[in-house]
């Protein structure tokens, strides 16, 4: 049994650790903390947990605390896994933060898109970047794991088998992404409400995301031509789930793309590709850590256009923060995640 | 490990059934049937069990090889439990059945609510009423167990404590229920359509619905007079979950109430008493076995508002049956439906 | 043409004041206040406007300008109308408040609800309450017009026949509403999100609401014996609508109940009586000005089930406010009010 | 006052017909078919229209009562409107279909995607695209209109100004187009329950769709290259709306693009250029007519990606039918079309 604390826990990326925690069999959370909320019982808080957490209340975030812990999971705004990594890792506790602290390689970038500082550059040389179907070897060494983003996981799945064998052209590629509105998180903002975001559909960030130089980054280590991306990511009437719609052209003969994508996940435990001719439903994965993935070549022509569903709070995020850990510590991959999906 | 077969597997308690068998440890799943789907394999019609049920295909009723099994459950249309129990139990497998054949003690009462004949009133008298809370006991030495309707479940545990304490009135009482969707079954109707039921909301069966004479039949069991009641419920838009709302007069002094729920249901391991003062939310049990209750005496009045909150497909079926196997095979009560709810 | 104003024109009654009067062929909307919007185009904030009020801008709230105006609706919190009424009507100008500073016209139970002191007890002799199907004829001469609120108005025009035919017993009420989200208004709310809202129902103000003394006031109006009313509101997983369960219990041998509908509302235009047997949705009134009831008898027994649905933000709010605008003026009082609901 | 008819009133197209006609002031709906529900009145179908259409009831289709008419539309299945099409015609009534039969010019094509032959290929000449923005004059003098399908028309719209202009490449174009269920139609089919269609996001007819043909056509009249076009629909969980996100490649120094379509649909009444920078939401055309745009260029790069909302039923179905014959009977263009969109 290892002890793990969450910084951070009050959104839903935290809430979902605990529930996927609450059934690993070697996991114990011992800590967690908000500075809203300090004092209050995560059960008040998220029922669904009354009966599973019934003493664990949130507390004060305290580096002493937190460095008695095996791992320590960051579910916070960018900036606070900066401020804290590094003196956690120097005693000893391994780090998987799911914010977009260590996600790019590049300070200089990451400062460009979140218009402040890098707060830790020091610890970007050994920070892994937590996408295990192309990271599993360094993952189960590293000390500190980047936990891939929501859209970033999604649309880097669906690339990989292409980009690897050299199929597509890298300098084309378009991404349209859909997203439910956990994805904006648990923040009380107008355009989030029920009453202005159900029945209705619209993209935002159109002219640039964040998540588009991490995915760029993700897509370049797969194969050697500078990328191309338009990501456009839509806000959809649903609570869970992102829904990839990935285009990219052909600049070789192609062979049976079918094949290619089973062969190149067959050992893959969260990696699921659909008969041909499929077409994947987030709520296939609601709950759940696995990305669905089909791919089609409309009309037999240039055009390849994979289709590829997570939940974007599992393998988007918690789920995914979970495989890390477990490939960290020798734990069966998919030990906490192995329910099966909600549906209906 | 124990072999189970489930009847007419289609629909979603059949569903429902194979997800939770999937987390459970002691339960294999060795045949499920359909007419219509015969051939089929589950994974096929439910994307979400790829994985874990790769090669159980959907098979043709064949009385013999579900004779082979400990235990059946039926996920079916009334009727056709009449026309098959009688020989399983004969063979010495154990009959769960999640529709109305055997909920109602009184041939006659059930052929006037469901239009035909009783098939099996044979069977009657050693059928035993699926819940937990009331009839533990007699479940764990059953060999038919006739599991309560989603509304029923509801109803009768939100009551429970104040009729067997005499507390309220049993002619007088109102239940007014909203469920979600997947109440209405799986069949292709207009009015399930999201176009017709998203975005609205409205009572039906509000002259006689046939959860009624089961409710009345079980809230009878709990005290010695005559119930009155008055049952209406509502399509509400949503997948899962109900909310029942229980009104009630007194007719004594009742001390204090949420402490007397709360001593009731102490042992209960899926009853969650919330605090004194809640509103309990159907989400909080989604995809989980728990009942959510809270009770409220506005105003300090002589009426008593009791709110009940169960996920019409777990607590109110599939979880429900499981509880009972469980029971009437010895294994921990929450065995396979242990999982905290899926929230947000 | 007469000229109106709007205080408060942010929040989702004064959008739908100005959807509404956009096809009103005798009223032109001259201002629009807003404290924290002000100088913003009304067509910026909610685009649905666009092509319809392309130069109208929130401006400051200026008791002058306002005072030019034929009439005022005030879309604000409650206090609001309290500070500005006054000195309108002394301009001449008439006031139709949709907030609930004139509901009540006991001053001493306002402020025992609202926990502050009533700002303007001395209007409370003139102001009417603005049901049209109880006050029509003070409705016309009225200066100051009390909106009932959204249940107030669902709860009393599915009880008015029953009490004024003095056939069931008012001190035995119950009232089980369900409401769509825009009746917590346009605040952003955790609780309101849809991340957080939708996939569930839940109860809330089980142990009073604010809308319970008005409703108990406008009972009474009904019949001359105290009113006893149970009264729970639920929210509902969609954006608009209430739909209203109500239970009573019958003193007097009824006749035919159907009849007591038609006729009673006979002659009003927004009140629709549904065939006998029917259960009205919700969504048949979406965007609408019309209440649809159902009387049910269960059983033929001694409960009465009135099934009542209304659009909150329309004949709850912003559409009965048109409409005692149209008898307040002398138009037609279906003008700007009759497009028929949004179905599908 | 004109008399119409309308074909296969049942479906979603149909009551949203009668919901608009109800509104204006020329047009007087005489007939309506169904052989499935002759006999039925319409508000017995749909209570919306309870107070618009109390007499008017399903009949029989009878080509005599039709050619009565001033104009005849057909929500009807593909091949209906080629069997009775022509008769009308003769009759001197004016045909405006809203089904795919006379979309395509090309017999053969039409036979190919519809696997059946053409029925009616003599009227192919005659028959006139009802897409105002670019047909406005021939519609004016025609006798047989073929309304532009959903998805078409979000699309095309989008695409105009920028073919137009010569500056995209027209073989590279892709549109990723996401539809709420009622573009599915009324027809109960399990994949559109809301218990599976909602909560969930899907790609569907990835490999070729219906609509792909009849944009080719469109978009190839916009300019005389060949055009190549990859289509993904997909099913979004909401009744209405069509977000169409349109993916083109620069050919040529595009100057200011949002001038571009401003002056391009400067005069156009139902075709909304958004503020540059926006994002329409599909909600802000939610029951109306307008088509919202919005073009953006991210990055300042070769990329030029268009948004364009539209409801689907509304500018993508009946309320173009009614825009079309308002034009073609000399009426205002927006007649029967004014309200503003329901929002929120």
């Amino acid at each position: 049994m290892i002890k793990v604390g969450i910084v951070g826990g009050t959104g839903y990326t935290g809430v979902e650790l605990l529930r996927l925690l609450a059934q690993h069999p070697h996991v114990s959370v011992e800590a967690i903390t908000s500075r809203s909320e300090a004092g209050v019982k995560v059960c008040d808080m998220y029922p669904n947990l009354r009966g599973h957490y019934d003493t664990l209340a949130f507390s004060e975030p305290d580096a002493k605390a937190l460095g008695a812990m095996d791992a320590v999971f960051f579910a916070t705004p960018h900036g606070v896994a900066h401020a804290l990594a590094g003196e956690l890792l120097d005693n000893g506790t391994r780090v998987i933060d799911l914010s977009a602290d260590f996600r790019l390689r590049d300070a200089n970038e990451w400062s460009q898109w979140y218009d402040q500082p890098h707060g830790a550059p020091e610890l970007l040389q050994e920070a892994v970047y937590g996408l295990p179907e192309m990271h599993r070897e360094e993952i189960k060494s590293a000390r500190l794991i980047a936990v891939p983003g929501c859209y970033p996981t999604a649309v880097q799945l669906g690339y990989l088998p292409l980009l690897e064998a050299g199929l597509i052209d890298p300098s084309q590629l378009i991404a349209d992404c859909k997203s439910g509105v956990t994805g904006a998180g648990r923040g009380a903002k107008v355009a989030s409400l029920l009453a202005e975001a159900s029945e209705s559909m619209k993209a935002y960030g159109a002219s640039g995301h964040r998540h588009l130089p991490e995915i760029r980054q993700g897509l370049g280590d797969m194969q050697s031509n500078p990328v191309g991306l338009t990501f456009v990511p839509h806000l959809t009437p649903m609570i869970r789930g992102i829904h990839a719609t990935l285009y990219s052209s052909l600049i070789a003969e192609p062979g049976d793309l079918q094949t290619l994508f089973e062969q190149r996940y067959a050992n893959e435990p969260f990696v699921d590709v659909m008969p041909a001719g499929s077409h994947p439903e987030t709520r296939s994965v609601k709950g759940n850590n696995t990305c669905r993935l089909a791919v089609h070549r409309p009309g037999n022509g240039n055009t390849v256009v994979v289709l590829s569903v997570i939940d974007n709070l599992v393998k988007g995020a918690s789920g995914q923060a979970i495989q890390n850990l477990n490939l960290m510590f020798g734990f069966e991959e998919n030990m906490g995640l192995s329910a099966p999906a909600l549906m209906p």
